[in-house]
């Protein structure tokens, strides 16, 4: 949602993307082609990509296409197909990061946060402990108990790019995201947070507008940046963005299945500044098939996003 | 080959493609999707995609990628996968079609030469009948006995366009190809012979350069008109261009191996005019997992094939 808003104005995008997921498609992916997860890649391709003609519109949304039919690639998305080819065809998945940028002529540049390959492993407060991103994400366990701590098994170093690209950066968005999947999984590879504590970069944490089962489930926001602050560093944060908008009812019962709700916005301006406004999507949101459902129903708005983001960065 | 070849020249291409491919991926598309078979289709694509830029090149080896690992998908290429997900995504086979040569800025068109889900019978000399163009192509019976007759099962009428491609040709080049399975296949199709019969176009038959086991066992080069003319009619045919150049011997064995030899020149001019030339290949050929050896060795040139065709064009 940050990268498709902020694609429309005239900045200088690189999207750092977590490499530890291991669901689905993922799965096949590591276990089958002994490859990186690309999921996440996948998505901020779909987001950067060009779309100024017919063409490279179809070509995008063949990119985000989600098979389901077919014995053996049902559920798998093309994107993840077309990046597995490009690595064979090119012989290294870096290779084929970069001409996937090319083909999809995609705006501003997508990094993997490290080219190592990982898993992303929970010990919860009970002393559970789990390995795999995919069974913290979809807990068989009970999804409220809390994650006492994460890390990464192997550990994992940061892609110089990466690196370089948090070094040089005026501003660097973490979220919105899931807690621990998709955000501090980043923070966990050697190299990351070092190189977020040295940035003269201002930094802004777009907080989730639902709490997710599994990972921070009741956590209100001020848990959440609590949460982020133990990996990233006291006194990193810069600004926080808080939806202050309601979520609509429908919705809400629909997570309420789930165990989810809105998170309670509890924070107040500390070591960063907390920026709250009307961040919600009012667009109907179209359900793609496979996509599960808590997923489509409240979303935060690319655009408004951009603008607040925008905003900071003027100042 | 002689797409390939022909793209160079600024001539108007538009290829009339088999639809009633049945084997390997096929199988997977006819079955479990639903849909017509795309491998034909794919091969012209490849041959007509722009590779003006590195963009263009990596999209046309992406699209021309075979799968080699991964259950399920084994075997498959990406071109088919892609057509397969933009069928899906634009609601019908030929919306893809077109969404594809426009994604690989082919130059020309690539054309369905029907639109009906049907497969090619054959039935033998010694009474055995078969169905579908696979056992046909790849025989678990003895590939030496001749076929007394195909044709198709149920019937399928000419995609309208494909009709009007021929009728409004100046030049129709039937060949190089599997003489039952990739050339009178297309023949069979209701309106083909017909719009063939009708138009003003000259008719070019290129023979092929080995004798096929299951299809064209021992034919000499009259054998492969003769059976051509059965389907297409007589007095059609205006030009048969014959390799005259020796096959390599190292090749040779290779091919005695699958009961397959080049086929002899025994052609005089007739209602048609023979064209002996040198139209062999002496690239190294590069070997593509999942090919069969005999694809691989001996081919066409594709330049002097499309010298050789343009020289006709301009008499």
């Amino acid at each position: 949602m940050v990268l498709f808003g902020l694609k429309k104005y005239p900045v200088d995008l690189t999207a750092v993307v977590s490499m530890t997921d291991s669901g689905g498609a993922n799965r096949i992916i590591r276990d089958e082609f002994g490859l990186l997860p690309n999921s996440d890649l996948r998505q901020c391709f779909v987001a950067l990509a060009e779309d100024n003609n017919d063409s490279e519109q179809s070509l995008r949304d063949l990119f985000a296409y989600r098979f389901h039919k077919g014995r053996g690639f049902n559920g798998m998305t093309f994107g993840n197909l077309f990046m597995v080819a490009l690595t064979d065809i090119f012989g290294s998945q870096i290779e084929a990061i970069k001409k996937t940028s090319q083909i999809l002529k995609i705006k501003g540049k997508v990094l993997p946060v490290t080219l190592d390959n990982s898993d992303l492993a929970a010990i919860y407060e009970n002393g559970k402990k789990i390995v795999g991103e995919h069974f913290i994400d979809e807990p068989k366990h009970d999804g409220r108990i809390k994650i006492e701590k994460v890390y990464l098994q192997p550990k994992a170093r940061a892609y110089p790019e990466a690196v370089k690209a948090i070094l040089g950066a005026d501003l660097v968005v973490i979220g919105p995201g899931d807690l621990y999947t998709s955000l501090i999984t980043n923070l966990l590879v050697e190299g990351i947070p070092g190189a977020l504590k040295k940035t003269q970069a201002k930094i802004i944490y777009v907080l989730n507008l639902m709490t997710r089962y599994g990972q921070s489930y009741n956590f209100t926001a001020k848990d959440h940046v609590q949460t982020l602050e133990k990996y990233l560093g006291k006194n990193c944060l810069d600004f926080v963005l808080v939806n202050s908008s309601p979520i609509p009812k429908a919705a809400l019962s629909e997570y309420k299945k789930e165990k989810e709700a809105p998170v309670i916005d509890n924070l107040r301006n500390n070591n960063f500044k907390v920026i709250k406004g009307d961040f919600l999507s009012r667009k109907a949101i179209k359900k793609v098939p496979g996509d599960i459902l808590r997923r489509s129903l409240v979303r935060h708005d690319s655009d408004k996003l951009a603008k607040a983001i925008l905003k900071i960065c003027r100042q």
